[in-house]
């Protein structure tokens, strides 16, 4: 799947890819032919959420130009339900292709995340939130969110 | 220009509309009806290269969807031309939205870089370089960059 030199992490199975086919339950805001969008366990942000293509693809190389529009679109419309639902006055987005960008699972990821109350995210242990918890988050952010 | 909540920085004048109009002088490596690459002097990455609008626009919420199209296209084409010309093992991608999320040019930018030798991207201060060294990154990342 790794057509370049960039060295990924090796996964035994894809953890994204078991929560889009409903292997394991995750907190999915918005999936459609080409997209989804996750809200992750692990809050980086307020709130850090996850724009991930449908398709395996291990990096940033391997996507496809609809997919990216759409990835791209998204992005864009996360944004606005995060700055609407949350109030926040930043969001950082971040994308890591490789094991020394720390990319941890091989399946393209962006993350967007509100920032914290004193700016910035949090790159430091975070806890592990439950699937209720992630779940609150998802219905929150649902009341803003449109994808167009 | 800020139809959202989103605190931008107060720049008295664009620096990425002044580099691709003409009026300051800047290492750019494409530009086309929507998109441009540039080669930032701060370069926080090995190498550091900026993908932007053409366009004017401050924060991911008000570009439109042909622009995020191509700049998907632009991402994917210069993280494949970084690993390919400098032969790296990870790309970090990361764009900042707000004040509060480090944002200093208020003209959407992603930022997008290949990793250190010892992995990671420098966020700590880094010299600022001529533009003669700029053009010397330029030349070599030309050899490698497609945009398609």
């Amino acid at each position: 799947m790794n057509s370049t030199r960039i060295i990924l992490p090796d996964n035994n199975c894809c953890a994204f890819c078991d929560y889009l086919n409903g292997v394991r339950p995750f907190s999915i805001l918005h999936r459609d032919d080409l997209v989804a969008v996750l809200i992750t366990r692990e809050q980086r942000g307020d709130p850090h959420l996850l724009v991930i293509p449908v398709r395996h693809v291990p990096t940033i190389i391997e996507v496809n130009s609809d997919e990216l529009a759409q990835i791209g679109i998204a992005l864009r419309q996360v944004t606005k339900a995060i700055v609407k639902s949350y109030n926040k006055k930043g969001v950082s987005i971040w994308q890591n292709n490789g094991i020394s960008a720390s990319q941890s699972i091989a399946h393209l990821h962006f993350h967007i995340a509100g920032t914290l109350d004193n700016g910035g995210t949090n790159w430091g242990d975070v806890p592990e939130l439950t699937l209720s918890e992630t779940d609150i988050i998802c219905d929150r952010i649902k009341l803003a969110f449109t994808i167009k």
